[in-house]
């Protein structure tokens, strides 16, 4: 039995169009096109009586029968947000997550980090841990990640394959390290730019980087600075020139990585300048951190158009301070979340959010403290702006996905604050939600659940994961 | 059929005698005399063969038939650890988890947590809601917290009754407020008093309250120094040193409250000193917050033997500011850790020990950006400590809970790392866990299986609760 080619989606739709702009239709309807993986219509609360084929024939423009449309109701404690999305994560250090973060950054890279994705080199191992970590990942919600992998072609080619297997949206890098790394984890220059070029070819086979719809692409991964020679970044830069690739690497971390990087080289104005003179500075280059930002490299990014992402849990785990994710907006520079594993112990974007959350609020008490102009911390809302639309533009898919609008790719979850052992109680331990709920303030409700669900949630009361139109997990 | 009168545990034993001591007995024995709620032994290693009645005979002294022993072993991927102490919470506002974090201290108490109390003049909506609340803070764990009520004798009655009810530890307070609140919310200097002194025979019905094996005992409880006038806090002083009673308060958490405090007190040379004055200041006083504290602050506290309850997630969630423990352990100040819900989102101490972890790098991290001397972060283990026996010192049962020690009693918690759904990888994802396992090296890989526990666990993995020796909670 083949499924019908449309599915309509009843119940309350959750998402943020804009930082700020937290929108909630308690009484929604949204379609998708199972052929195309995409919303083909969503209706904020159409007429009482009005049939899901009737509806999906308004937004096709042509008819459509029943028996073409399997209709979705959420249940009242379900609703339906876009998928969360991970702009930084280290799919081999899952291998160590919850462990060793009594180092800060460049002792816990020798200590924990390099050891581990070494082993790598073998195959077989990826095989086995990378299908594990995905599950993982895809469990929390998340629909969409930029990975990195390690500096081995294989183990890349393995994770891009599992990742295409379990039907998840991602961008992965092959890590490039040809300086200042240890024997046993790095790789001459041509080697990197070489290994580079072919897990590029292997992840497109044939397409074209510019499909947003192809689920996995290869993304240009220089580690960091310190581990880049100058011919490895420049090489880098053209391959992405040239494949019209998304860029990741770790930007103004923390002070000693930001030296060691001036270090390396000596005239640079600023971190961001090298990858700048590199040609790794664009509008599909993601920056994680930016915890320590010169003035010069806030122009840069900027200017530029990179995308950051957030990693507050890899920030206070690594002791390497705190990011000021408002004042990187206020520069309009885009800003999404990411977890950072290992670095971050937590593989959840609902723990980023969590964390960017307290963040923020510790640089408002800061700023009132050092009586500066506190600023406002941010809220649930921008909390789920940065999770999800916030993501999609720093990952260049922001016309693609990361809201419920017609026309992008159906990256969704189903939220069910009702599941079984879920940590977000129900309206009946919750006055306000109830008070709401009886005097018919169901947008006004939704908002509050939507702020439990921010700070309590956990992967107990995400029911469902959609990529693409297609469901990937389900509990 | 009776229960054997003995029980003995056998398998790995997780506990932390001292800050930085993280104990584990990877084959360890552990005796409990289900009389009295108490350990009666503990073996690091017993023989093999030798059977649990020859163990219990040994630590008893007495012949004991094999009849009389219930045999427990733990699972490879389980450990029996001292449970979890919540310092500092607010059974009222558990009605509004995760909401309303988008205020600071002051506006927040008006906005949401006054309205929220002064509903709990309704006695039964006490029961109904309490339920639910006792039920939520065993499952995750908790097998003591200092509760606090609201001003309403009835309805803080029904707490300690629901407490007793489900077998859980307690102190709970009777909330005083006759100064500087809202009409709706506020009692006399006499009503405050006398529903204090009502309230605290109730719940001893008798017995003394000194005797530590009583389940639940009442503390004393004025809201802070803003809202109880000088009469009241003295009065409230008298009453402890009456009754030998424990004392909790608020404490230099927001830099508007200590100025509301200092206010309302003019010749005070420090928050504290009000306290202190009133005969609140003792060695069973639970101060929370303590974020913003002067030297003099500092003194006092230490000099009266105070204890601090942490309470990171309401001081991030509130931008109170990052209450500095290292500090407060330095000047030997008895520290432990608090949700304080609903300053605190997260109803549980193993989130109160990872915002703990975050709270101490963010300062860290500050210290090294602005040159001064940076200081360790807390690791895993002294986080550990004080979630356990920090927190059993700062309720004043240092000698009763908090360890794993013969003597004690047994308050503790069977963790299974390999429950349903554990958010805690398996070994087998764990190379680091795998090899120690492999070469034998049990202590060290139950060492990192701790650390993950304490950076990934939840409510999953708390397979079972102890507490006086009885089981109150199983999944
Ligand atoms: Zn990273
Ligand atoms: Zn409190």
């Amino acid at each position: 039995m083949t499924q019908p080619a449309h599915a309509v989606f009843r119940g309350c739709l959750v998402d943020t169009p804009a930082l700020g702009a937290l929108r909630i239709r308690p009484r929604g309807a949204l379609g998708i096109d199972r052929r195309t993986g995409r919303i083909i219509g969503v209706a904020a609360e159409p007429a009482a009586g009005v049939a899901a084929a009737a509806l999906v024939g308004g937004w096709t423009g042509s008819h459509v029968d029943d028996s073409d449309v399997e209709v979705i109701d959420l249940g009242a404690d379900q609703f339906l947000m876009p998928g969360l999305i991970d702009t930084h994560t280290h799919a081999p250090q899952y291998t160590f997550l919850g462990l060793g973060h009594d180092l800060p950054l460049m002792d816990w890279l020798e200590k924990y980090t390099f050891k581990h994705e070494s082993q790598f080199r073998d195959a077989e191992l990826a095989r086995t841990v990378y299908a594990d970590v995905v599950r993982r990942v895809v469990r929390a919600g998340c629909t969409m990640a930029a990975y990195y992998g390690t500096i081995h072609l294989d183990a890349c080619c393995v994770l891009a394959e599992t990742i295409r297997a379990a039907g998840q949206r991602a961008y992965v890098g092959k890590v490039c390290m040809d300086a200042n790394s240890p024997a046993y984890y790095s790789e001459s220059t041509d080697e990197s730019l070489q290994a580079t070029e072919a897990f590029v070819h292997a992840v497109l086979a044939g397409h074209s980087a510019a499909d947003a719809s192809l689920l996995v692409r290869p993304i240009i991964t220089p580690r960091f600075v310190p581990s880049c020679s100058d011919r490895c970044l420049r090489g880098l830069g053209e391959l992405a020139r040239a494949h019209e690739l998304p860029v990741q690497s770790h930007l103004c971390e923390n002070p000693a990585e930001i030296a060691f990087a001036k270090a390396c080289f000596p005239g640079a104005a600023s971190y961001s300048a090298i990858y700048h003179a590199a040609g790794l500075f664009g509008p599909r280059t993601i920056m994680a951190h930016c915890v320590h930002m010169s003035d010069d490299d806030i122009r840069l990014v900027r200017e530029c158009g990179v995308g950051v992402s957030h990693c507050p849990n890899s920030n206070f785990s690594l002791s390497s301070g705190v990011a000021d994710v408002r004042r990187l907006i206020d520069h309009g520079i885009p800003v999404g979340l990411g977890t950072d594993v290992g670095g971050g112990y937590a593989p959840s974007i609902l723990d980023a959010m969590r964390m960017a959350a307290a963040a923020s609020r510790a640089i408002v008490a800061a700023r009132r403290d050092s009586a500066q102009p506190a600023g406002t911390p941010l809220d649930a809302g921008e909390l789920l702006f940065l999770a999800t639309q916030g993501g999609a533009r720093v990952m260049g898919m922001q016309d693609h996905i990361g809201t419920l609008d017609p026309g992008k790719l159906f990256d969704a979850l189903v939220v069910d604050l009702a599941a079984p052992g879920s940590p977000v109680p129900p309206p009946s331990a919750t006055p306000a939600v109830l008070e709401h709920q009886r005097d018919g303030r169901h947008e006004q409700a939704w908002a509050l659940r939507a702020e439990q669900f921010v700070f309590l949630a956990d992967d107990r009361n995400i029911a469902r994961v959609y990529v693409g139109g297609k469901l990937i997990h389900a509990l």
